[in-house]
């Protein structure tokens, strides 16, 4: 099984902000957004192994600037790093407004998925070889996030999560 | 108001064929994949003028392959040419089944969008610059289609339509 | 396999336009309207061949006027022709406000629907005997849009449309 | 104000069961037909009236045959009698499979509307005209039909249902 | 099969209503709601009896304070009482508004499902233990209100319903 | 401005897993999952506060066991601890089969959310007062929880998240 570029996985998502996904101020709900980022991520996922995969894990996710009804959200997904079984997915959001012509961050994400061989067991899926320098981040950052998933979900202890406590202490 | 090129335009769809998008038969259903085609022609039009757009006119599509359940819709949307206060959108779609990493053709299309300013009347639009030799010929392809959708509206009659007229007796 | 009536096949849907149906105006968007028709026209396909079918075509649409939210969507749909495997299908659209007694037509439409046989495969259908003058002109013209279709889909050579043709030259 | 007949009211509404719209049997959910008879009910009601309405009530409902996925379900709404500010609506629903040319009888329901003023408060609605014999007893039973629901809401004493004891009285 | 207690059944959902389940004025369709009342009903059956079930049918329901867009629905589902294979619910709604602090009574309802084997038939369910006082009033009156929904149904003559009988000669 | 108890925000919400929520195994997508215990989170955050709210961010979410196809999702929301104008949710969620009497955890969650004021700028909230053991650790948690998060979305250095420090050192 060939490595493959984190380039190769890319998936971009656009989709219009309809009354039904927005709360009583007219903005979209966080809950919507996140059901669209975990379509988003789970193509790019299965872009990157040619397998079903299902989500595992999302990190951290902090919204930062409303989407309004009408305008557009944009979604790009990248698989950055791969475990044996499970793949992490960055995902980058914006809104934008045509008429206004303006263009604002929304919020970056974290999502993990598992593939899936036909007996629903986990399957090894291809290496991740960054290209851009934005990607050799992503992929070293990686580490450090799936020891902060562990530690989070009781799996490791903090202690032995040695990329992540040099994080801590760095300065 | 300076003219835009195509590309400026461009709108990238992905969205995941769920079971309320299917047919019997498990495949994406014509009115689903036209009402996708319609928000991303629409996102595409408003992205070039900078404007609330209308749908004015679908054109004849025919669709090709059936896509399945589980499989991904790829819609790409770029203006083609600019009529005062109208704008023509080009649409090639995709399905793709990552599993088989089979990628196939579904249909092209065009729709046509109108700007309107803010008492709902059609306000003018940029024209468009063609830059790349596809954009260029769907560029000059756009007054035949034009001429077609008036005399199949029943707004100009066949005699009127030269562009057309010099299309059917050419060979 | 005996021929059927045009009327055998009359499929009456109504529609009530609800928020998500409508674009930043408060009107319906013409992708939401492609796919209600899609299915009216399914069903009158369907009941002219009691056979499962698929959306072949859609033949170039021109909206008129906009429906508003809160009114109401009729759409009424009737085989006009057969072609061996091939139906087309008519259908005409009104939106209505009850409380200003106030039916509009919204617009006209041509959907070209294959009957499947249980592997799938096209199989044939019965003939269409139109009755009223309306059903003798679309059972005509049905020829013509049929050239037209195979024209635009790349299937027949302009010249060989000779049905096509007479319209065109002819006055 | 001038009465009108019942068919002026009469709304027929056709609609494809989808997989959304079903239980793990592959049948039509109860609350989702309820939905759909809301709308038709609301519908003929309007066209009533020509005002806005809103539910009032709905009488006792028994779903006699499911209705499955790919099936077709038929509603027609028609107003029976009108009281003062509100209208009762009679409703007949069946189901369709076009393939195998069965047609079945779902249920019959009676659904109440009332007709609002621009303040939102009850304004007063035509009379109903009935003309066939089953709009005539549809009409005379309502009145039976509207006791019980009052002495269901708890709105009226049992004794004071002249019309209703008449009908537990008579065999 | 041993008895169970209407506490053991009891099925508590929360709905927020978004743009799309409300009518012009902003309140919550009668239809969306009996909506989401068949799926709580259908679950506390469900949980009561350890099978799939049905909608057999609908008791009268009587729409008392409109639910306004964005304010909170609240549905209580029990069970009151078995009859071999059928089950009678109990709901009760409200509506609520956080923001100014008021909740209020939206409308009571009886729901009744039958429990399938395997086969699609209907099987016996377990029967119900009332414990409070008012699960032993709502047991009581199911039996007058399944002799309504019978003679409604043309499945019993009035003369039969003797606990029904009693209701309306109590005063 | 009086504090409140965990227990007065408690929302309970139970959905059931229809076909359009689940991926191509028949169970619940993670982002279907994520968008319910966003609105279950909202209300509970609305019913500490009587103020409307927005998702301002979601801790790391870890999907345990999946959730199937007709299978009920039961979601319990309640306030943990209030900073100042933003509130913690902390979620538990399950599944459960009824035919088969098994009930299982899928996830655990904190969403935090921002009590807006009518000029949509952040207000206030009342402060929380824990009275279980288990809301009482919760409401300790919440701290070092706000500390990651601060780090994570880069508005804190790690050094000076004491809190969350000492959790990293303590065995």
């Amino acid at each position: 099984m060939e490595g493959r570029h984190p380039q190769d996985s890319l998936v971009v998502m656009t989709e219009l902000v309809l009354p039904n996904d927005t709360n009583l101020y007219g903005n979209l709900m966080g809950g919507r957004l996140m059901y669209w980022m975990d379509i988003a991520a789970a193509l790019a996922a299965g872009k990157h192994c040619n397998a079903p995969v299902v989500t595992a894990s999302v990190d951290n996710i902090s919204f930062e600037s409303p989407i309004k009804l009408g305008n557009v959200v944009h979604i790009e997904a990248k698989v950055t790093r791969a475990f044996n079984t499970s793949m992490e997915i960055h995902m980058k959001v914006w809104g934008e407004d045509f008429t206004h012509q303006y263009k604002y961050k929304s919020n970056e994400a974290y999502y993990t998925f598992v593939a899936l061989d036909p007996n629903r067991k986990p399957r090894p899926v291809p290496t991740v070889i960054p290209q851009t320098e934005e990607e050799n981040k992503l992929f070293d950052g990686a580490l450090r996030r799936r020891q902060l998933r562990l530690i989070l979900g009781g799996k490791m202890k903090p202690n032995d999560a040695q990329e992540l406590m040099a994080l801590f202490m760095k300065d």
